[in-house]
């Protein structure tokens, strides 16, 4: 997997998403999770999913933190290079996690967090170094809106369905799923597409017009075979 | 627990609202299950939680549906009077049951079915008989945008927390979940609450002001005291 | 006042929003308030303005519906023929009134209750005659989500301004407001344009094409002034 | 056309989106369009479109509705039968015809009128017996709201896109848009599928379980085909 | 116009759309649109409209980029100097124009690209040089939410109405529609507005109250005339 | 009251909705006011409350701006060092303060503008050196959407109650308001907390796990004691 991982890491995922289209996937895009900051790389890695209910309560208390089921006990099952997915439903107002909770999750070597809820602690989380895609930031806890129910379940995410497994991807346009059996596929013809799209944005800077250029006609296709030989 | 559901049924989820606030808990009623057609009875029984993720389209697809994890093998495992709990994420352009799944939960002994979601088939849903609160009807079927996951897993309806074994009590005013250890009170307490507002509305409707009335008085108290004594 | 009143009654929301249009005004149909039934009478009167603010645990209790500022306070103060309209902000989680203070609103002889929030009990309130205009309903108490903080205030209510003094129509189409300086205008320049549609009608019954009907040409504005004589 | 809408007329809407999906369409229910009253007939039609864009204040005036690009225009060009189906960008707070449009679209024979947005007049609108699928209903006219640029072009409704020519289904469960080359698939494989579905009603009523019902097993199968037989 | 156009690259899009209000329009200000970074120039020019609806599995695939009316084909029309402003309906889920297409109109002279959708490959957008205002980023392509149906007609556009030669002006404040006959109005009645603003700032500076200052009682008008001779 | 706020100045916004947690309080915390730049310090200060209704075209004009009850009176009265807080309904279309009034605020002395709803001239807002909390940035004024009715009265913001004499704080996770009874509490609970998660942060930079660390069993409390001692 992990060449195939590497391989990834430089598919954008916009070409991801049009790869996964050609299997008749649309909904693979998280509609939610948006980096914490632009300017960091792309990350790759299999999901490793979380989930959350609404708040009751008599439930969702500071106390409920020691519990078995914790947020704190499921970031020590994480393995090392997975990229946690949390389904926070939507809710903007809490934090599913603050500064101490990404410290340790960037200390066990988790790759990144991924939710379509909000981290709080928004100067400590920067700190941790955990790479973060939310929906924003919110000052209260996740208790004041959320409770946490179980990890390693299927989910749903920014209006995805997520299951332990599918790899994750995951750029400045957002996080896109990969189901499991089309993660080899979307990286190779990816990696193709990526390759392609460089032929046609150096087509574009010499001044070609874009029907027949992109999709290709017959004759673009040809110049592209030339070009990729060329270019060896 | 017969004896308590009979209790119940004769408290209104608005009340019982009112009794769960005094226990600290506020995030009680879902918003969005409404039922179908007004005039019905108030429906008293334990959830049975069902649980949807959203649609992908290499497993949201009619075939599914003879998978074991499927809807149908959730109702054939309700338990005669429970109520059907299902957490659809409050999508409401795919109906997580129609017709004859309804048909079928109505002659397994199903009280009721409560969702954020909504139904399919109105016409044959209300020809079932089976109650129903929903967040309104779809044609299209679950498939079309969501995936079905599990039942007896805690889920969020509705904005609150459902666990497995909590009570629902729905009536015109919607549905209210009640935790598992709050049932006695809710439906003592509630019970008791009702008689003072019958004596309320019996003061209003001979003219007494609302303040000092309702919320009681000492003066109030009193004469209730005694409108409880004659009434024996 | 009651004159004009009388005629307002024949006029529909859908005529005065139309009226107001003249005078440059878009903003007077809340949007929200719906009537609880249908098949009830158009209501007139002068608004009574209540306002609430989201509820904050220390201060939004059952306990504070004993202070003198709150919604019984309110309720006592409201005139005969006054119709009450409740700026909720828009929240649908927690009914601002239930039963008992509709039974004591249409016993002090209010004409109706228009919010963009919603009621409780809704069994109740039907039983007590009050026409109420609202977003639907909830089982929760107003102190679930709101915070009552006074009356005979500026409001917003539906996206429209409502001050004191305006004018309120309801009917089946919704609640509009009518500014104080302009229900004269409203009332008699609607009156007439209801007498129009009439005509209107009569002509597209016998078959009359719409363009240069309605918005009429000079040749049916001649036809109308016949009609108009011929009814007398 | 005619013998394929009787056919059609004898299929759900529910139904004709598990026939879409069969051709891997799941856009084809439009989610805001709900009949204004329960208890009519389905109706087929096809689609004649109009197209609203936002109100600006200097195009949206009571004085736009004599221009040639007016509703009125529109009318006058719907030819009988069809279904009319208005893009109103899903604004509720407008309505986009009142009743005297729709009692002229009733007396040039139009079948429906089928929108994302609202309208007017509630009491006229069902005295003129035009069947009506709207988001619900609001006092202010079209032009409150609106500005009316156009028929017959392709629009956006209720989320799905709507061609000319493609063909409109509508029942309690809403409204679906067929494209044109699938219309005779779905009315002819959707007869099938209700003629299957009363075979599973009779099953259920029986008391057969889900599993291996439906979605059938062989034996199923092999029992659906006897009861063809013997209905015959 | 160019010299028009000059000034109005002096004129704030907030001066505009007071100066717009004088006239009565207030809806003028697209909800949506905002600059991908901040820091670049206000960017003027007439429109070039294009308009999506809904996808369609049938009609919004990738092969439909090929077609003549196709993003590529609208791209291959547009003026030098033209603002391309795309109704997406507010669509967030599908990028409607990803690098590549930028590229391209930046090669053909496009001044900026505005939308109430968003956009797709937002590292290379920004290397594309091409200034962008939308509702954001996401990494699938415009057929998995939208299909393309034309160009050079009417649109919305972030809530308001677009015609074909309005002219468009965009800065940090987002992007305002200035309707073809009131441009020379607005650019040389906000031009004065702007100059009476910076003698308001510097009567800020020195300390003068707002009452009787902003807006300008008779004495602060006098002022401003003095200033106004003296900085010349 | 100074002393206390040169504390709360050291608190983080998360950790004060955890103290107010411990209160019964999880509304607190502005869902929807932003900072407008990250990188600002904490701010803190006494509520000075404005209210909005929507707007109406009558009252809502340029020339409103001139009148006793406006935001330019209200700025007058603002005390030095205190915190606007503007209900604007979260309306996000038009912007309730542009640089003009911004600048006289700083120059009164004012702390900071939180409000609901936005801001205009983004780039002259920022150089009048007054943080503001808002939820984006729009180019029309507040007339455009919204009508000035007050100052110094209950209002809601971003989905809490804030009273007069309310204490607020704000850094980049948002803004939360303390209710004036538990600001000391806050203030000096919420320190100890800060003082406590230094070490926690201490703990998990040395590799100790989640479970027993936060929240902390005997074995942490005792080594946080010593830690405490040590660091004296």
């Amino acid at each position: 997997m992990n060449a195939t991982f590497d391989v990834l890491r430089k598919v954008t995922t916009a070409t991801i998403t049009t790869m996964l289209l050609k299997k008749g996937i649309r909904r693979c895009w998280m509609n939610g999770p948006k980096p914490l900051v632009f300017g960091g790389e792309r990350i790759v890695g299999p999901a490793f999913t979380l989930r959350f209910v609404p708040a009751r309560e008599d439930l969702a208390t500071p106390e409920s933190w020691a519990k078995p089921v914790s947020t704190r006990g499921a970031i020590e099952e994480m393995p090392e290079g997975c990229i946690a997915v949390a389904d926070a439903m939507g809710v903007v107002s809490a934090g599913i996690f603050g500064d101490i909770l990404t410290m340790r999750m960037k200390r066990r070597g988790v790759a990144a967090l991924v939710t379509d809820g909000v981290v709080r602690d928004r100067v400590g989380v920067l700190a941790s170094g955990l790479p973060v895609w939310s929906a924003g930031i919110a000052a209260p806890a996740s208790v004041n809106g959320l409770t946490f129910v179980g990890w390693g379940e299927p989910i749903g995410c920014g209006g995805v369905a997520v299951f332990p497994g599918d790899v994750i991807v995951a750029d400045e346009d957002g996080a896109v799923v990969i189901p499991q059996n089309l993660v080899e596929f979307a990286a190779h013809e990816g990696a193709q597409h990526e390759l392609f799209e460089s032929f046609i944005v150096s087509e574009v800077e010499r001044g070609v017009k874009l029907p027949g250029l992109y999709p290709a006609n017959e004759d673009t296709k040809a110049r592209y075979e030339t070009w990729k030989k060329n270019r060896r």
